[in-house]
């Protein structure tokens, strides 16, 4: 049985546990993409032979090789006549950045191929599954599907609904405050805490914010981790900003060449500043009258469109309560302080909001990490 | 070296760090006494020789024997000869509820003593460890002196202060409300978590409240643990109600014949209303005029005037925030629901608050625990 894991000298696992043992770690593999590859997918690819792993490799960057070929391109038939090869996506049969994977596989003849998941891409969606199976080769699909479905829920999310995946973040009091009742939030969190936030951004398409958090804390919204594994991306910074108050003056319009910036707007709105801005490199969209998007949701159409897979919402209550009420957040990071504020602090979800307990959105837990003397809570909306 | 750790087959250390092995057992041992044992402290002794634990006990509940006579009443001084005994709390040299424990151990003539901390308690304070040593006996006190002092942290609150450790109580969303906008608030947390609140409460000695709860929940503040290993407390429950507004049909007048109830009020309260109170079994307690102390203040004195070691604090914002105002909290028990209520829901804690981060008073988190879809945070005040 070529699928039982090794591990030492102990043989520990055959059949289904085996190919959940091996789809795992491929599915690790796979994770070390993340910010990289994106808006490709995250793949992880591991070949099996008597139950020692004998290839492995992943999708390491946008426009790089594909997780099989990182795996597979120094084997031959020989190697993989007893192997049976494990990969998170159904392998490509499409020419893109690189040429189609399904065929490189089928050519080193693995016995046998596993896939966590097919590929919904439409250039894909069950081709190079089909491919394999016409060449006579066995292939099992469906093993860790939820976890690899999990692992590129951006990119599915791109795919099917043609938006980014939304990150919202903020950082609150052990009562639920993001600033004292005078206002003060800098800082919140501790140094750890930022610097993560800054590792996160840097593997952001896009940040988003509202025009209150520019006025009040002229950010620049940038990527900027002291200690980061990796090419830094340079994430698109997005100011909603319906009466177009941004200061001409702000670091967000004075970097905005080096950085790309949109701001949205409302038709209503001066159209001399919205030339001013577009011509200090400001990418200024305009919601026309009778749309019945929000700003954010125009945003969010936007960066679809430019394929960007994931987004990251930094801002107020005001503009964090409307991202809830109108179900554009996925993900939600909230770093816990250890201090209470008290009194009439400011929140961090305002917007409309809930009557009832019955009508609220369930999320899940899916990681809590202490970050200095913080704790960072990570859900995901239920069912997504 | 008799203070060696025998872990299977393996020694693993020996002198210092044997030590603090053993004590760390011990007082894992001591703390098996919790809820049971107040307002003595908890204790764990264990005997050690020839790196073997030989003997082991804890103080088990409150009049029953101390830890000491529980790990070594079966041993003479033919067992213990070589032999070191590691005890959380310097052992009582006084006639209490037991015969004191100091000669007892001195009986039995160990080679050794270590003491995790010496015990401030008045009729002791010392004399324990003075006895010991005049006999010869070698003594090392404070290995473990400052998880030894976390592990009583209330017992020495009610020792220096004569007041209750009070640990403060909430259920949140995840964006800090305890209500929606329209007050909604049964239930924000899971049933696990509800379960968790009612072993908690089987420790306490008391359940403080406002008046504003009392009317809005109309709840009996009473454990009612559906698992719980042990006997289950029944708490002072404890209303803060300066004009006297608890209604003589709530849950907690109702039961006041079988749960110890007290009402704080002021001295301009009706007094009619007083007598009715007393006459259904409240034991309502009078703010005199010119009181500078607050219903809460006031509140925690007469608890730990009768040697009340533990309260728990679970009430609306108002009264969370005074409490917070005053420094009255020792511990934060959090727990986070995966929910967002968003708009103007109601928050923990309220009170005047701060203005200026740098003056929050900093917790630590101590654990943070997954009660179903929840998290329970637990917080100290840092150097309490």
């Amino acid at each position: 049985m070529d699928a039982s894991v090794t591990v030492g000298s102990h043989r520990v696992a055959s059949g289904d546990e085996a190919d959940r043992y091996w789809m795992g770690l491929a599915i690790e593999l796979a994770k070390k993409g993340r910010g990289f590859v994106e808006p490709n997918p995250m793949v992880g690819c591991i070949a099996v032979a008597n139950g020692h792993a004998i290839a492995q490799g992943f999708h390491q960057r946008y426009g790089g090789h594909h997780a099989e070929v990182e795996a597979l391109a120094g084997l031959g038939p020989a190697d993989l006549r007893e192997a049976t090869v494990y990969v998170t996506l159904e392998p490509c049969s499409h020419f893109g950045k690189t040429p189609p994977c399904a065929p490189f596989v089928l050519e080193r003849r693995p016995k046998r191929v596993v896939v966590a998941m097919p590929d919904p891409f439409p250039a894909v969606s069950g081709r190079g599954i089909a491919l394999l199976r016409e060449a006579g080769i066995e292939v099992d699909v469906g093993v860790h599907r939820s976890e690899a479905e999990q692992l590129n829920a951006p990119y599915l999310k791109l795919l099917h609904f043609k938006r980014p995946w939304v990150t919202a973040k903020w950082a609150m009091s052990l009562d639920g405050a993001i600033a004292t009742k005078s206002g003060d939030s800098k800082w919140i969190s501790s140094d750890r805490s930022r610097e993560r936030v800054h590792q996160t951004r840097a593997k952001m398409d896009a940040m988003i914010t509202g025009i209150g958090t520019v006025l009040a804390d002229n950010p620049m919204l940038t990527a900027r981790p002291k200690q980061y594994n990796g090419p830094v991306r340079n994430p698109i910074r997005v100011v909603l900003d319906r009466n177009l108050r941004i200061p001409l003056e702000c670091q967000l319009v004075a970097s905005a060449n080096e950085h790309p910036t949109i701001v949205v707007t409302l038709q209503r709105s001066s159209s001399r500043k919205i030339e001013t801005l577009r011509s200090t490199g400001v990418d200024v969209l305009v919601l026309e009258e009778g749309e019945t998007r929000s700003t954010l949701e125009f945003a969010l159409d936007h960066l679809g469109t430019h394929r960007c897979t994931h987004a990251m919402l930094e801002c107020g209550p005001a503009l964090m309560g409307h991202a809830m009420d109108r179900n554009c957040v996925d993900e939600i990071e909230c770093f816990v302080a250890p201090i209470v504020l008290g009194g009439n602090s400011i929140r961090p979800v305002g917007g409309s909001g809930i009557e009832k307990l019955c009508d609220a959105q369930h999320w899940v837990l899916s990681s809590s990490t202490p970050f200095g003397d913080d704790i960072l809570l990570t859900y995901r909306l239920a069912n997504s």
